[in-house]
């Protein structure tokens, strides 16, 4: 699993940040990218990393300001024009499914896959047999979503030694196993999953929040996650503005992550105003609170791998 | 006046070239700029120039395809957030004023100052005492404008000699006499405009067009103009594919240019898959009919001065 932060600014695009946008990378977990958001010219800074826009299986929209949401039909254009096929889901609020339709209609765009619009309120957003996503009402000037990303726990891994030891033959029957079924060796014994396997291996869980002020359900999103992914479009001076925009301090931020007992912290939706020297001092703000926190840049990477967020480059 | 192209490439944005938009500086004719189609990310483009959205007075769009309007609603919000209160005018064919009427309602969008949306077809769309801007439908798969704006003459330059020969003393006279009127000076005596100023200064005429095959609509819109802007999308070996998708090839837009009698072409919309060595053997296909063709590339500018285009820098 990979983050890969397409736009960090709020409100409007600055030379520095672009609007909202972030792509969780499943590559390896074979579930494509999904995308958190799509501010305008998210497919401009896609041209810039070595994503695919075919391989955006799904886009999650945290809220229906322009900032989050000027570059969807485009991308959805652009996925068909480059050879995308499968279907591609796009989960809202209210108001998307509108828009959207809308807009295909009115700009005469054909697709060459599926695209499933769904709006979507509190609750389990989306469910398979790897994955669950479940998301909350935020604390925002308009309705805003903030998603919490689980990942299922894995199989454990298979014990060589014990599978030696009870002379199971290479083949299907390893595969078996690990998925958790018993199975008949040719000699009629039966070999039991639970005892050639070791512990399950936990997925990790991560809650990627649109943008809001301090608030309860960011606490209940967050909770024990590996990674939160919070807005801090103001510093600890102007906490007054920020709630009155319904956003977020960077001090906010660092106080949800330590409430939930989040393992790390990647701030987003920063404001233009804050140059890169100002971003270190947001930096210092945040880290009074929640040691480690980290604040994205656009095209940032980071890695989640043996249970450490890690910025990669 | 001067063109600057904002983006010039067709259908989708690439690295070197962004979807449709140029915008016409009129400052020094005290209209602020003119936009020409606003694909997605133009306001992004913008931030790379020294123009500035509130100085956008109106907005022209060709037609409805994607990469000619994702960048509207953006621009429009950045423009208000930027301290825009001047009224705005977006013109378009029928389908413009619901999308942005519902694209504007959806996300919530406040405006600081008046939009008025206009839906267009052939004829006159703007007319005042400096401009006229006229539309013709091209030929494209969807229904696709193309604009001729005609700057209206200028009163001749005051001939200093002929005032001081008949004594008009400095002040708001010598405005009038400008302006066309005739005058009386203290000692009763009648001074004629036209015995004190040279010969009306022609104004500049340029033809702007969307996206079209050759066509006799682009003919008529580019007779004789300063400036005509035509497609390129294709070269001459694909002049098939050209027609079947509605386009030109840069050999179609140099023979409407030598047929209308245009001064000068400047080639946009030109096709992802040139690279930079194939826009130089573009650019000798179109030589071949109209010598001195320019082909533009993002954030060129060109200027109009003493009946000649020139581009700067
Ligand atoms: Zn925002
Ligand atoms: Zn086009």
């Amino acid at each position: 699993m990979e983050l890969q932060f397409l736009g960090t600014g709020a409100g409007m695009p600055s030379k520095m940040r672009n609007t909202s946008s972030v792509a969780l990378n499943l590559s390896a977990e074979n579930e494509g990218y999904w995308l958190f958001d799509c501010g305008e010219a998210t497919q401009h800074q896609i041209l810039h990393t070595s994503l695919k826009p075919r391989k955006i299986m799904k886009i999650f929209i945290t809220h229906l300001h322009g900032d989050h949401i000027f570059g969807l039909p485009g991308l959805i254009g652009s996925r068909s024009f480059l050879g995308g096929e499968e279907q591609l889901d796009v989960f809202g609020p209210k108001g998307i499914k509108e828009w959207l339709a809308t807009t295909l209609r009115i700009t005469n765009t054909h697709l060459n896959y599926e695209l499933i619009v769904h709006e979507i309120e509190e609750g389990t957003v989306f469910e398979d047999d790897k994955f669950k996503v479940t998301s909350k009402f935020l604390q925002h000037v308009i309705p805003c979503l903030g998603f919490r990303i689980e990942q299922k726990s894995l199989p454990g891994k298979l014990l060589v030694d014990k599978i030696k030891e009870l002379g199971v033959p290479k083949g299907p029957m390893l595969k078996q196993l690990k998925n958790g079924e018993d199975v008949y060796l040719e000699d009629g014994s039966l070999v039991l999953s639970k005892d050639v396997t070791g512990e399950p291996q936990k997925g990790f869980t991560i809650a990627i929040l649109g943008d809001t002020s301090a608030c309860m359900a960011s606490v209940e999103l967050a909770k024990d996650v590996d990674i939160l992914v919070h807005e801090a479009t103001f510093d600890s001076e102007t906490g007054n503005l920020a709630k009155e925009y319904g956003h977020s301090t960077i001090t906010d931020a660092a106080e949800i992550a330590k409430e939930a007992g989040a393992r790390s912290l990647i701030a987003n939706h920063i404001s233009a105003r804050f140059m890169p020297s100002d971003v270190a001092q947001l930096k210092r703000q945040g880290e009074e609170i929640f040691p480690g926190l980290l604040i994205a840049e656009d095209y940032a990477r980071f890695e989640w791998k043996d249970d450490v967020v890690k910025q990669i480059e």
